[in-house]
């Protein structure tokens, strides 16, 4: 299993400072859509640069225009990029080709999807399937993240704490984890208890 | 009714070029979503800049993190901004909220969206709903935007070119134009003829 820190919500150089003490632990580092929107291309580059060795996943959170969208954070260095399931179907298979002729990686975000959209999102085996319960809904509604697990590849992702991932019956192939990390008073050592965490359930599973 | 010039897949630089020459006949100036996933803010903040007296629009399409994207942009100079309609339900309610706190406007992007979600966001009565064909389905679908009128503020989006324009039997509040204007030899006259051929649509109405 793999963990995904997602830095949000701070300056291109803080994302670099906190990703410096959380990188021995974690395996993907996301460039998330605030640092996107706030900053654009330059924080997946810089990002990039920093670790050149880390995977680095852009949280576009395309919508439309995926050929372009899958260009630019692509060029600017990312492995892996989101696509929103919530989009026109045209729009996430175009990111999945694209991704597929760069030898990249989508993650397909399935944050407000119908079933019917999920189940028209399976054909596309070799994607990471996000199940994301958004900041917004755990903010105003409470809603937590429920992980059933799945057949294809699993990501999951919203407001994950080590006493939730300890809950969880079955693992993703890949958590992603933000505040748990980015505010502790030292994100180095709360990534190394969670990987602590992850390696003991995974050794009980 | 309304001109907003879409300025998507250029430099900011070129953005603000092709706005200078069809500001005179557009009434919005519309940061594309690939201008601000590849420049950030700066953006938004330059266009504002260059025009203060039009009111600019962001194309955040905003899916979770809404008072924070809403802090990005009104505060680099948006008027207006997007949220998805595909997003959570609070996540669109609570940039209508802090739209409203701060005098500002929010544009709904119905791209995708269920008739059950349709009829949910239609309490935000304030808003402007946006049709929207994306560029994706246009090009991989062959899909055309049929606009059918609405009783709240409307606006329409998606390929629109002279002829499709002339075949609307309705107009939307807002008619959202990318291409026909920015790839036009002469974006000036191209815009100045669009809001002619508006005029004349109007007239007869």
């Amino acid at each position: 299993m793999k963990i995904q820190l997602a830095l949000d919500r701070m300056t291109i150089e803080e994302a670099i400072e906190v990703a410096s003490k959380a990188a021995p632990h974690v395996d993907i580092l996301e460039t998330g859509t605030s640092l996107i929107k706030e900053f654009g291309m330059s924080s997946v580059q810089k990002l990039k640069e920093a670790f050149p060795d880390k995977h680095v996943l852009a949280d576009m959170k395309t919508m439309d225009n995926a050929v372009y969208e899958c260009g630019l954070c692509f060029d600017a260095g990312a492995d892996i990029m989101t696509v929103m399931g919530a989009s026109p179907i045209q729009t996430v298979e175009a990111c999945v080709k694209e991704a597929e002729k760069r030898g990249k990686q989508i993650m397909i975000d399935l944050l407000n999807t119908t079933a019917e959209q999920r189940e028209k999102l399976a054909v596309f085996k070799h994607a990471v399937f996000c199940e994301h319960v958004s900041k917004d809904e755990q903010e105003l509604t409470g809603t937590r993240l429920t992980f059933t697990g799945g057949r294809l590849k699993t990501a999951a992702a919203g407001g994950l704490t080590p006493e939730s991932i300890r809950g969880m019956k079955e693992l993703p192939d890949i958590l992603i984890i933000g505040s748990a990390i980015t505010k502790a008073e030292n994100p180095g050592l709360a990534a190394e208890k969670l990987r602590a965490l992850i390696l003991e359930k995974e050794a009980i599973q």
